[in-house]
């Protein structure tokens, strides 16, 4: 057995059966083994971002990793910024990254790059396999490595050689390491300030916003008057019927601080204090009161349910249903506006679907409209690079399989940043409707702009605006294989929606903002 | 004045015109003080691996840097494969990469990321700027760095309140470092060998392949009978009528090793003696025999035409023509062969033309087919790392302007890494004319396979076909304000360059081989 070989059955003995990949020559020993090999599947993205940003999405929605197999330290650097966002989102992920043989290494060949150097940046777990003999068992601690709570990214380089020679031995599956529990006195410490103080915030992430551990912050809240937030991005939070309609932290500073104003105790649950995306001239870092106290009840790896149920005991706090939303809203009509799309969103989505939301600036009001639909999962950029959605859409697509709908609410100027990933959508036949948001601007930066004190001149809308030429996203759709179709009104958009979610395989609709 | 306002009169002041851009929040003072102070022209990518691989091509044929404006640390992630190819190329780059204001940067923000590090595997010097008091000084030694012969990466990160707080300070030109020329030892040692020994080859890489420098080459290996041969991948060679015929040094080992079997002695001018891409199990590292003995007449950062000049008049080399490469080929007929396009390419290019060559296995033999075409520039792939061609095209058609023509001759799967930058190309109306190689497969990678000892099976081929869905290339270009036109024949291919090169503007033959 040859180090490759030891690797696939390291792989799926651990629980890893899908490989995002973009390979290259010194991968064709592991793409053999592959192939000989039954069992895993191979899904090939035409850029690493794709790969990358898939196996996100994918960890979100399995709540497993999918291993990724990417080319010398070029084709690694071309997913990073999909990995720091999967960093951001703590999703798990095993990276395969093959380089040059070790012996091969000194000439300082073409592709050698500094493939260590730039995993670290995002990765929990870096290790070079310079042995056959060692793989099966690196193998084995990365995807250990990877699914250790709350999920995190391993990197395991395979210089060619190691892929090749013959040695290899199979690394037994390692346990998962169990989710760790709140420490008692972080519970009873959250109870004292819940039963002691006024203008409690409890912030929900991360595993927090899981459909039980939502239940048990219900049950809280009730029983004290805190008042519960999700953080401003969110990898996953069960929304819809029957799950709180829990409100986002805003982006925009002002907006922010003046929510936050009254938070005179801010209670974490697997969460970050809030901090501002970017620091502003004048503007605090913080988003929430100075004087304002933190506690953490959970830190992010910990189990979030269990420490909430523990916190309800310790208050006495009584079973309490999650409130009904009121009716389910009906599809909006008439001109295009953020709260019509997402009343018809709401109106239409299949139980179940998964929203990959990577709105920018049209989507920041979606939530209050989306509460009353059915039971359904919405994802968010929590690392701020653009591009994520196309390439999550696709990663949480495979991960639910056929029967459910990925919808990606898509900002245009991001969209061209991962635009590849269509081709995969329409060659693994993925369920997803892409509802692709085109303004023809990076809007967020035009807004951005205006806040440094001046309306943009030629020379900055040369750099914030996307028309001259427009892009035609119908076109561009059906050049990689996927249907297609514009709408310039909410009537036709829903008509789109929902003949796309009646039928299997990808869908664009270009929503002309 | 602020510190972004500095950094623009700096950067002028240095003779850095254009800047390929892709900004983002922290930027925004930066754009402000480029839309407020006139002088450099803006080019937006849709993605940072179109801007910094046009800061690439850009270098090639400007011969001075332009800078790069990149988004936090994942927006230089998204560029890094085309700054590990333009380090591969030794091309100058100024990267702009804003960042966290300083004091925003512990509170750890979605976007913040280990910047520093990952600029560090490609660039000669990185520095950030903490005050906007050394914003200035910072920017011109950056510049400096980046104008060090032979050409440097120089990344500059800039954290916002750098950019937007007052106290910023020109940072005066400084001078670009003399071209070191060639250790007089040196020269005398080659003389010794070219005089001496029999089997000598020279090969010549970077500045050597400028057309002094071949001329130079010429007249010793007229005088000694020392065989000249070029780098497999090379920046930029002059070439075409008046230049040298030279012949690459092959990429598929076997074949390498057989043209070079006989060298005794190898003299290296601005080149790498030859190793193969990758190791293969049982073949060598070293391209050429093991007991060849190497010597270095010039370093990558040497003036290679002034030692070559005094090489030859050690040696008492008279004056040589360069000899007439015979007629120009005439445009050929039929089915489709590499053959075929080479010579049509060659009976058509208008003169000064640029080609910029990321064909990967279909172009291999395309020199010879070349050679007696007007002149011309050749630009290759030097680091390996494909999606360089449509941004290095993009950039070079920049450098060259309106009355010259770019002529990129494309592997398909390459173009999908960055097919964002047609959108560039029609925004800018770049004379641009890319013969989009659609084969629908990872043709070397199928090679490759192959060399492992197998057919590829059913899992292997969904990692190496592009096909299932076809790539329109078409459309694609269309969706992106490029005109286009699909090509089955030679005869068709060979109209609608002459057409595309009778107007203004990028235009894609989508050519069927």
């Amino acid at each position: 057995m040859n180090g490759a070989e030891s690797l696939v059955h390291t792989l799926l003995g651990s629980g890893v059966e899908v490989c995002f990949t973009n390979p290259g020559t010194s991968e064709m020993h592991f793409v053999a083994a592959l192939d000989r090999i039954p069992g895993m599947r191979c899904i090939l993205g035409l850029q690493e971002n794709i790969v990358t940003g898939a196996a996100d999405g994918y960890w979100r929605m399995a709540e497993k990793p999918a291993c990724t197999l990417l080319h010398c330290g070029p084709g690694l650097a071309n997913g990073l910024a999909n990995l720091h966002n999967a960093r951001r989102a703590r999703s798990g992920i095993v990276n395969i990254t093959g380089d040059q043989a070790v012996y091969h290494r000194p000439f300082d060949a073409p592709l050698t790059a500094d493939t260590e150097g730039w995993a670290r940046g995002v990765s929990a777990f870096v290790r070079t396999s310079t042995r056959a003999e060692d793989v099966g068992v690196d193998a084995a601690v990365a995807v250990q490595a990877a699914r250790t709570s709350p999920g995190q990214i391993a990197t395991l380089i395979l210089p060619s050689d190691s892929s090749w020679n013959e040695g290899g031995v199979v690394g037994q599956a390692l346990p998962v390491p169990a989710v760790p529990q709140a420490d008692p006195h972080a519970v009873r410490q959250a109870a004292r300030v819940l039963r002691e103080k006024r203008n409690v915030l409890i912030l929900l992430g991360g595993l927090g916003l899981r459909e039980g551990a939502q239940r048990e912050a219900h049950r809280i809240a009730a029983a004290t008057g805190a008042k519960l937030m999700c953080e401003g991005s969110n990898a996953r939070i069960q929304r819809g019927r029957g799950r709180l309609p829990l409100e986002r932290v805003p982006y925009v500073v002002d907006q922010a601080t003046e929510v936050l104003k009254s938070v005179e105790h801010l209670i974490l649950v697997n969460a970050k204090a809030p901090v501002g995306f970017f620091g502003y001239p004048g503007k605090p870092s913080q988003l929430y009161p100075p004087a304002a106290e933190v506690h953490v009840l959970t830190r992010y790896e910990q189990d979030a349910e269990q420490a909430l149920a523990a916190l309800a005991e310790e208050l006495g706090a009584p079973k309490a249903a999650i409130p009904d939303p009121g009716p389910r809203p009906e599809a909006a009509r008439g001109a295009l506006s953020p709260e019509g799309l997402a009343q018809t969103v709401a109106a239409l989505m299949p139980e179940g679907a998964v929203v990959v939301d990577e709105t920018v600036t049209y989507g920041r009001g979606f939530f209050p409209y989306t509460h009353a639909a059915p039971p359904h999962d919405w994802l968010q950029n929590c690392g701020g690079a653009i591009g994520y959605g196309p390439s999550a859409a696709t990663g949480a697509a495979v991960a639910i399989g056929p029967a459910r709908r990925v919808i990606g609410l898509q900002a245009d100027g991001s969209a061209m940043y991962t635009v590849q990933a269509l081709w995969t959508q329409a060659r693994e036949k993925l369920p997803v409707t892409t509802v692709l948001l085109s303004n023809r601007k990076y809007q967020i930066l035009i807004g951005e702009y205006r806040n440094v004190g001046a309306n943009p001149g030629r020379t900055a809308m040369d750099m914030l605006d996307l028309g001259n030429p427009d892009i035609g996203w119908v076109q561009l759709a059906n050049s990689m294989g996927v249907e297609a179709a514009r709408a310039e009104t909410l009537e036709r958009c829903a008509d789109l929606m929902a003949q796309s979610f009646a039928r299997p395989g990808p869908f664009l609709i270009e929503l002309m903002i």
